[in-house]
């Protein structure tokens, strides 16, 4: 049997700011140090408070007095897919209906059709730029769905792909099986059948082979109605997954409601969400996943009940939605610049929206997503002199390095 | 006397776009080479059509079929300032009034202590960042402003640091006074003398210096009237300056009015523009440039007229506006996006507006942002399918590589 040598990593002369506990304000500490071991933190703190002996041997980066974080978590993307919908975009711009956007082959019917031509080894080529894009920002997890292959093998490949990701790239992949995003074509007007013959023999597949981290659906009008994602929260549960729900976005069918009721993991969008689904998120622990790129894509007036929220002690994050129909966006930096122009935000909320509380809407375990011994090291190291300066810039990215799993990554 | 050796660059194997003459339209070109000498094209069509000699000892680089378009050309910034206003944005997103926030030192004024505090270097230091990032998106002009300075030697320091950007960076650099951007403290109530003892003093004393390309100003209830506006035209006339206006973006004062009647080059903003405004910069073919970077950051209704504008055949360009206080922008590539998405700019619209557009409304020349023998070299290299690829996503960076005055420029 052979010893392993934990590498120790000290990281000093800095600042940094972490989640205090039992708020959603920051703690930020002066003049810290962050000693690594075998990826894991040692110890944070001030500098002056680290035991002389606990570095020794380590290699020593100084930071300069930079600003670290957590590093980013995006807990709500569709990152893998099959082509673009550029096109369809242009076409609306130039005032096409959407009867003529359907005939000319738009919609999500085109991204269902591009994401089944294509081999796992192709939809990880096509994601791999937008990953590089969140992974430049300071990301190191990342949460991505299923939903665009819609048949059981094409569901398979997107969560094959999500995981490969995790094996080319620093990054850490969280996956969600998204059956129930849409009817494809072949099951049009039978979305009980869809149900019944793809989404839930699918889950089983899925999860059999170790795809699944969690299990989502979109229920909505146009989507499923909330006794048809029961089915699958009941097939989730029966399987010892988590579950978590696109709620109230365009409409209020309780979604956030029943979502609470299996005790999801989180509720997404919301902006129709009344104060019955507040109440019922706040006592079963349901964080709200705030996606102001949706929001902003789509031109919508009504805003998520952010006081509401609030009030009620819902824990708020935010994420990208990546996807390329209501959301093509791969910066969680402007996602936190929209969700304080937009939805009123603070600059704490965001912050801890994409830290601590992304991770607890990915179920990632109580302290994940900050700066204390027994974390692992994903840090996210700043050019900036204030950390409002990450939510108040548009377009514009500070970062310095990540450090991922104790490692330095430079920019 | 030494005969300079001009240096070819054939580039072959793109596609390219640019704008078509006599239409909001854009040509594009498939199967395109484009050949450059000495920092300008001499030759830019399809590859078939290329003179077999004229190429001869030529550098030759294959873009795989890459798309190109004109550099990206930015004709609205702010970007030498000192200091930001992150703090105040992080005040007001915690409810602090405006009075709380002017008492903790913010607005306009902090902005203004902190450039009069800076030295031209420092000034140039600053601004690197924010420069290097729209560079980064293929841009390769941008017009740059004073008006933080609202001093004579401040404005004129300003003014000095746009310029050593052009220096130190490969970057054109277009530069506009605007001393008629706020009353400072010192003058409070006093704006007419404000405008006597610094404005037209100080576009005298920055014109001597060469510091100067066009004039403009900031007409508003809550800046300078029309009639102190046309105080500092008159004087850009006799100097034979151009001029331009932040013009009908909180109200609607008859600015662009006013601008058209000195032959502006362009009018900016314009979200409270009406039908006479219009006619008179149709008349005068004054440019609308939108900002939509300051209507998304401080949350505005009303959008900018522009059905009317393209009725009356305005020409229309778009800009980041980056500055500290109401638009904190560094991505043209977003602004882009924003213009489709909350004005509803097609996508042609959106690509001549940041090149040909934007040209025309820094007064470049006929051609200029456009691919033609002729024209300088100034091209942007993108890893795309489609040209609506640029205006579709967010926050994503598709730049392959910038040429700049025929030479290439990895990103
Ligand atoms: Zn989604
Ligand atoms: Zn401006």
């Amino acid at each position: 049997m052979t010893e392993t040598v934990k590498r120790r990593h000290l990281y000093r002369d800095l600042r940094y700011a972490t989640a205090r506990a039992g708020t959603s304000g920051l703690a930020l500490v002066e003049r810290g140090a962050i000693l690594t071991e075998g990826g894991a933190i040692l110890f944070a703190g001030k500098e002056s408070d680290l035991p002389a002996d606990m570095a020794r041997g380590a290699d020593t980066v100084k930071l300069d007095g930079r600003f670290v974080t957590p590093s980013l978590i995006d807990c709500h993307t569709h990152l893998v897919f099959g082509g673009n919908r550029a096109r369809e975009f242009e076409l609306r711009l130039a005032g096409a209906s959407y009867e003529e956007i359907a005939r000319s082959g738009g919609g999500i019917v085109s991204t269902v059709n591009a994401t089944r031509a294509m081999s796992v080894d192709a939809l990880v080529e096509t994601a791999l730029p937008r990953l590089d894009h969140l992974l430049a920002e300071g990301v190191s997890t990342i949460e991505i769905k299923s939903g665009y292959g819609l048949s059981i093998e094409a569901e398979c490949d997107m969560l094959r792909a999500a995981r490969a990701l995790e094996r080319i790239r620093p990054v850490r992949v969280v996956t969600t099986y998204l059956g129930a995003h849409a009817t494809p074509a072949d099951y049009s007007g039978r979305s009980d059948d869809y149900i019944s013959e793809v989404v839930l023999p699918g889950l089983d597949q899925a999860h059999a082979e170790g795809l699944v981290d969690a299990v989502d659906g979109f229920c909505e009008g146009i989507a499923f109605s909330p006794q048809q994602i029961a089915r699958v929260f009941d097939r989730a549960r029966s399987l010892g997954l988590p579950v978590k729900l696109h709620a109230e976005q365009l409409s209020n069918l309780g979604g956030a409601e029943l979502a609470a009721s299996y005790q999801a993991l989180s509720a997404d969008h919301l902006e129709y969400l009344d104060q019955g689904g507040v109440d019922a998120m706040a006592r079963s622990g349901t964080v709200a996943v705030l996606l102001p790129g949706s929001f902003y894509t789509l031109n919508e007036k009504q805003t998520p009940p952010v006081h509401l929220l609030r009030q009620a002690g819902v824990p708020i994050a935010i994420a990208t939605d990546c996807n390329p129909g209501t959301s093509p966006l791969t910066s969680l930096l402007l996602a936190m610049n929209m969700s304080a122009t937009l939805f009123g935000l603070t600059v704490d909320e965001c912050i801890a929206g994409v830290t601590s509380e992304a991770a607890r809407a990915l179920g990632l375990g109580a302290r994940t997503g900050t700066i204390v011994s027994g974390q692992s090291a994903d840090l996210a190291v700043w050019d900036i002199e204030s950390l409002a300066e990450l939510v108040y810039r548009i377009g514009f990215n500070p970062l310095h390095a990540r450090i991922f799993k104790g490692e330095w990554i430079p920019r």
